[in-house]
């Protein structure tokens, strides 16, 4: 298909499509005539993957750069390719290890991951975030939200299982690569996509809404 | 306290926190001389709360506006809060309903609410991320991920289920609302955060990391 077939499929202005080829995000197309290329169902998946990293994982072209660098890298080993795509999705978070309220939610961490067996790197992007959050709770005086550890705890693990077995099905390193970025990023949104929805539904029971 | 032991307890420069007093996203200190204000907890507490939300939450000054907004409003009932906060820290997807993967996402969604029984309204924000996110599966080729679904709404049910457990708790309802926007923010980052770490955790039994 041509330039603007891709574009009417895709959504995506010609002049953005124009962009991401420069960039390198997308490969080129092959060449039909001197000034024309035509492109492929692999050039529309690759230009959904990116349509979708940025506006429902809003991750910037410098990170999306690093995954579909990842994605088109067979050498990688899945491990890796999921410790990769987990620390490019997740924001950069600092804790100040002096602060007692830090210290307090690494400690808390700590109990949580022995409690639950978990076997964890000591760099795992997840842990600093988690610490950070915690302190925040009691920071701003909302230290009750304590109480929901465990059951988060309890429902990343149904998350991370279901996560798991996806790759696992995949049927070549390639796809399975590209299973995980597209779950890690898109998954966090889903699951707070979903987390909204049961919210609503149990806060019904909870508080009568207004005007109904 | 002064304006600089405002800074150095909560880490935020002194220009930022002027140009917040100056926004008014923070209240007016206790004038002490015509030059000269003191701030009290109330101030740091607040500063902090919009700095979480900055900084682990990504929210723009504008969206934290509308929740401290909502947090001084105590004539607001707690349900039409709750959904007030959700749809502040959900980001603003489109999905166009004659795309053919948009559609059977939207029935697909459709048939997981009524199979868990969720009293949901239309504009519930996490519908239609929800609905984006399944279309973006079969759009990049990654349809295996729709199977994770059913675990993903199971443990977003456990979630939520702690999440309201939490605000019944509040002491009052200013207390209550602050706890909503705290919790509905930051629980997002805490769920991936955690989510990663399981990840990482089961990662490890099944595929064996390279060089260990």
């Amino acid at each position: 298909m041509r330039i603007a077939e891709l574009s009417e499929q895709s959504g995506a202005p010609v002049a953005t499509i124009k962009f991401y080829l420069r960039e390198g995000l997308l490969a080129a197309g092959q060449r039909s005539k001197p000034t024309q290329a035509s492109y492929d169902a692999t050039h529309l998946r690759r230009l959904r993957l990116i349509q979708a990293l940025r506006e429902v994982g809003g991750l910037s072209l410098a990170r999306i750069r690093v995954l579909t660098d990842a994605i088109d890298d067979d050498r990688l080993p899945t491990h890796d390719m999921l410790g990769l795509a987990a620390n490019e999705v997740s924001p950069e978070v600092s804790a100040d290890p002096d602060d007692p309220a830090v210290a307090a939610s690494q400690a808390r961490i700590e109990r949580l991951v022995a409690d639950r067996g978990w076997a964890l790197s000591a760099d795992n992007p997840g842990w600093r975030t988690a610490v950070r959050v915690l302190a925040n709770f009691e920071q701003v005086g909302a230290g009750e939200l304590l109480e929901v550890l465990d059951s988060y705890a309890q429902a990343a693990e149904i998350v991370a299982e279901a996560d798991l077995g996806t790759v696992l099905n995949g049927p070549d390193p390639a796809s399975r690569v590209e299973t995980v970025v597209v779950g890690t990023v898109l998954g966090d949104s889903l699951f707070a996509a979903l987390r909204r929805m049961a919210q609503e539904s149990m806060s019904r029971k909870f508080f009568p809404p207004s005007g109904e």
